[in-house]
């Protein structure tokens, strides 16, 4: 690599072979502060289209922008009806037994999750932009409302107040949701990392599948608690209330559905038979419990409320008491589908706080969920997804369905693959899979009267174990501890503790993270790759040789003032070891320290103070301080606080490479002393 | 630089003349935790000196690290001394008046404004490492125990209880300060930035300034509050109780010491003029006084309490009103200096939570003060600090202090600045200045009976003057916006809020800045330095020449959980513009990405995944994703995640320059076709 050429420049002049740092063209405030502005919240720049458009063309573009149905809708065929139909079927058959598990989840009249199997949906067909995102309810945040809630308010002593509070958590989820997307600050999505929700869903699908163990032993009474000591207690301290009947039915129904998520996963072509299985088994119970009374022999049903009878069979608690029927007959009982419920938010009531406190929980880790599965299968089919669109569509879904007798809803993962494996093409899938529910709606509610609770338990548990992804677990541990405790840290919270407490620890602990990557920040010994200009890290490449009398550093983060104090005493330190090691060995003293700024994206004034002291410090150590590579950002900075000036322009190289070569040229000009063999003359050969 | 080396290498074997990107050497979990552990919480490794030393020399380095006076001393000379005696003096002399004048501040007995200066500079001789820290109460935390504490208790109503409460305070303050020394969390106060206490120190000093209208116009009532408003109001609107006699004097007494700061400023070897300003003043103002009877002309008067009368004295308010006499008469009180108050801490009262949340609050920012000032003078003569032993020395100091009758004492920058003019050598200054005090303390305390308020005011007034820097907050607005903001939040926050807005609304914009660092990590397009294998940021060089056919883009931040939705998002939008403006204009389509990832400290699961799919989707659209430069650290999850073979070892390269020149010479073996001649002959010829 022309050795003659590099030793011909060092040793007649350095300073005009090297390559000058340039400091970017100076912008002018008001530019710079709109585009960090621009850069920060439109990313995405969704202005983008919109330009050197007519008036026209702009209003069609900008109605498409909010109901991405507009432009996919004109150019909708044939062909793809067909594969929606399908697909919107099966979703269908999965949505029905589902959202009813899902509702008696959240301690709901089950006849809610039909609801909100219906309205939301067609509202993310019509402003959604993933095309294979199926909507519905979710377990986890089913459990959060029942959990959050009934700590408020009995579920069955107070059911009107109870439901007119979920509807409110869901229409102040749906608003939070919205603003997020509206102010563009959907990254806070972002700070549930990929290893909080591993831990955060598996710990919530455990104690799910614990919960389960009520409908499973017939028990009837159990604790409102969800960590897994209280869960514990409530099923061991009455176990002569366990119902063998139950429990046997119970382990059949289970065998069943895990033997059809077998085959769905061995041969994915057969994903219907696994989206089918949960329905035949509500059908295959129902037929049981009718034919053989199986209600009067330890098997409880659920207690099935149509839509011309909502209101009034609410006041039933499950074990057939009445609680305040006279408040419960209502006229609005009389319409077909979702009776409205916009006069039920209860604005006024004492327990605002809660359902604000619920709506932002509950509405953050639906959108988590929904935003994660969009992205995927976009992802996978590669087209784009608008994150801050999807979270005005899913606010939107969410605000609607609170007016209409709906709890929170969101992209269920286990739904959209359903969908997508069965080949939707649109969000036409959706709607069809509202007007199934519809149908359901309308006509099939009877048939579902006596549906026994340990199939839906059994549902809601093989649902359950897909969230338990102890696999990715594993990647995490063997790839990243940290992730790995965080992890293991959300889990542990959802079952020992609460939800909210393992998000707090998990969010807090991923924070921290971040600001300890700054606070204290890697500094790296560079030495020379043999061969070669190029300098690296002696402990990543340990062929790397260290340069005599040169003690290279490369800091790897921004220098803040959270970091600045730590980098000084640091460096400084290195440099008085550096130097012990040299006059210990008796080799050439130190000459120069040279700071590699490369990754250094960003310096602030603690961090331009921080430079200057330490070039003092090591002025007054007879050392000379030389930064290479310092970013347009860092120049910026120190043009403007004129250290370049006390530093020296001449002392800024492009290159590690090129300041090496300069302080060497120094050290063999001005020090005519001889060079150690073993370290200067062999690297200076080997350049 | 070698053309036809270059040139011959490209045409015959790109691969072998490449440098093999490394994995660092594994290391086992236990070993790197530990190491990473120790970097996080020992950087200064403490233990170094420790090493390989018999167990009676370990006992003798142990005591010393923790009393550095045992190191020290024993070289301690005459020369010292006589130094030290002088800067001893010195700032005895302004110890004395500004102890009382803080005192006042604080709503506390003046005489606890020289007991500070007794027991703890003599506390911290013997523990502290700085050698210029001048030991004493401040403004700011007087302050602040004031509006803080009389939010609860009235300190004329219920004096004993506030003087308990203000002990119990600074005893919390201290255990906090020596507990994040002991637990080594000191960076927690590197979060307070400098940008952050120019504005909090220049806003306290406002509204300390504003307080003393009350002084200088000899107004008898005043408000309790501290921000703009409320003084406002309490000056205005009782004008007609304005002292004119007060007002002359003041303005007299601050023209003289605004003179004497003058000189110094001008020359600092006149430092004594203006250390000895203050206390001549006292002088001064206390004979006038005497003389001319001018207390009863409208001349308010320090009530004084000298240690024999201590807590009888304190009964009367300044008014002269006596408040419970009979409680406050004690036998602890006959003792001559600093009375014991050990007992008089109040762990069991009802105040507890308040006195916890002040001590903490006040300890954190004494805490912040005196380790700047401390480091500062450290790095001037060049010897070290170690923080987190200075902060263990500063808690033991206030716990020893709040059993022996002071509050909450720092270094504060003045008298420190004064010291270290004052030419001391050792904190032997401080015990000269201690000496000093005691002296006053059990002779001279009657001479100041007469001391007017208005002399007290104009002192702190002067000394408050200073810490409006505001310079330093133009040098902040020239230098760098952000910190711009962060120093005027905190300042405004001070000045119309509270001083615990201020302080929250300063560190969460610091903290968020650096989460916006990592959020909204800068990409740059690096292009090719003319004459060089230099690839650099085509906005920082507008002379690099951007390389048809291949889109090299350098990631400025760690990959984390927080940016990687933004990263796959921008990164493909920024290859499919790139794609755009291609085709439009007819040139070489996109063949390569290369990522230089040098500047990537850290990878996390998230940003795996993201690196994954940007591979997958890069492929999907034909293109090949090259990586260059990744760091150890990458480099060790990219492996243990096995997206090393996914992408391809051989696609990953040790420098940019490497990645170009093996995608071109692809470009040039598989695509024969002619390459335009403005961008790739051009290029390739300079290299």
């Amino acid at each position: 690599m022309g050795n003659a050429d590099y030793v011909h420049s060092t040793t007649t002049n350095v300073v005009e072979s090297a390559h000058r740092v340039a400091v970017p063209p100076p912008q002018p405030f008001l530019k710079s502060l709109t585009s960090s502005l621009k850069e920060t919240f439109f990313p995405d720049d969704p202005l983008r289209q919109f330009k050197n458009k007519p008036p026209s063309r702009k209003l069609v573009l900008g109605l498409q922008y909010f109901m991405p149905i507009l432009e996919w809708g004109p150019r909708y065929s044939l062909e793809f009806l067909k594969a929606d139909l399908i697909a919107g079927i099966t979703i269908a058959s999965l949505a029905i037994p589902q959202g009813i598990s899902y509702a008696k989840l959240a301690n709901l009249p089950p006849i809610l999750g039909l609801y909100s199997s219906f309205v939301p949906p067609l509202v993310y067909a019509v402003m959604g932009s993933s095309r294979d995102l199926a909507v519905g309810t979710v377990a986890v945040a089913s459990l959060l409302t029942a959990s959050m809630l009934g700590d408020e308010v009995n579920a069955k002593e107070n059911p009107t107040l109870y439901l007119h509070l979920a509807f409110t958590a869901t229409f102040f989820a749906g608003a939070f949701q919205a603003s997020l997307g509206i102010l563009r600050l959907g990254f806070i999505v972002d700070f549930l990392s990929h290893a909080t929700i591993v831990g955060f869903m598996a710990g919530a699908a455990t104690v799910v599948c614990l919960q389960q163990l009520k409908g499973i032993l017939g028990l009837e009474h159990f604790t409102h608690g969800t960590d897994l000591v209280s869960v514990t207690r409530s099923v061991f301290t009455q176990t002569h209330k366990w119902r063998w009947e139950s429990a046997v039915l119970g382990c059949c129904f289970l065998f069943f559905l895990l033997l059809a998520r077998f085959f769905n996963k061995r041969r994915p072509k057969l994903f219907w038979i696994s989206a089918l299985a949960p329905l035949t088994l509500v059908i295959l119970g129902s037929l049981l419990v009718y034919l053989t009374h199986a209600e009067k022999h330890g098997i409880h049903v659920q207690v099935w409320v149509g839509p011309r009878n909502f209101l009034v069979r609410i006041g039933f608690g499950e074990a057939g008491h009445m609680y305040e029927p006279t408040v419960l007959i209502d006229r609005r009982i009389e319409k077909g589908l979702n009776p409205l419920s916009i006069t039920d938010l209860a604005f006024g009531s004492q327990y605002l706080p809660t359902t604000i406190k619920i709506g932002i929980i509950t509405g953050v880790i639906a959108l988590a969920e929904g935003i994660a599965v969009g992205r995927s299968f976009a992802m996978y089919k590669n087209y784009q997804i608008d994150g801050n669109k999807e979270m005005i569509a899913f606010g939107m879904m969410n605000i609607v369905g609170s007016f209409t007798s709906c709890y929170l809803t969101t992209g269920p993962f286990s739904r959209s693959a359903v969908n997508f494996n069965a080949g939707c093409k649109t969000a036409v899938s959706n709607i069809v899979m509202a007007m199934a529910v519809m149908i359901t709606l309308l006509f099939l509610t009877p048939l579902f009267h006596y549906t026994p609770l340990v199939v839906l338990s059994s549902i809601i548990i093989v649902a359950m174990l897909g969230l338990i992804d102890y696999e990715a677990a594993i990647h995490l541990w063997h790839v990243d501890k940290f992730d790995f405790t965080v992890c293991m840290s959300a889990y542990i919270g959802v079952v020992f503790g609460s939800v909210e407490i393992s998000l707090v620890i998990a969010v807090v602990l991923s924070v921290v993270r971040v600001l300890l990557f700054v606070t204290r920040p890697r500094i790296l010994a560079l030495g020379n790759i043999p061969n070669s200009m190029i300098f690296r890290s002696v402990d990543q490449y340990p062929n790397a040789n260290l340069v005599p009398g040169i003690l290279i550093l490369e800091i790897n983060a921004p220098i803040y003032f959270a970091n600045s104090s730590y980098l000084r005493e640091r460096i400084s330190r290195w440099i008085d070891e550096e130097e012990d090691k040299l006059k210990s060995s008796g080799e050439t003293s130190l000459q120069y320290v040279i700071l590699d700024m490369g990754a250094v994206g960003n310096i602030d004034t603690s961090g331009i103070s921080m430079l200057e002291e330490l070039k003092n410090s090591t002025e007054r150590k007879g050392l000379k301080l030389v930064l290479a590579n310092p970013g347009g950002e860092v120049m910026k900075k120190l043009n403007k606080s004129k250290i370049i000036e006390s530093i020296g322009q001449e002392w800024i190289y492009i290159t590690v490479g090129e300041a090496v070569r300069a302080c060497n040229f120094m050290l063999r000009t001005f020090k005519p002393k001889p060079m150690t063999v073993n370290g200067s003359e062999t690297w200076s050969d080997n350049v």
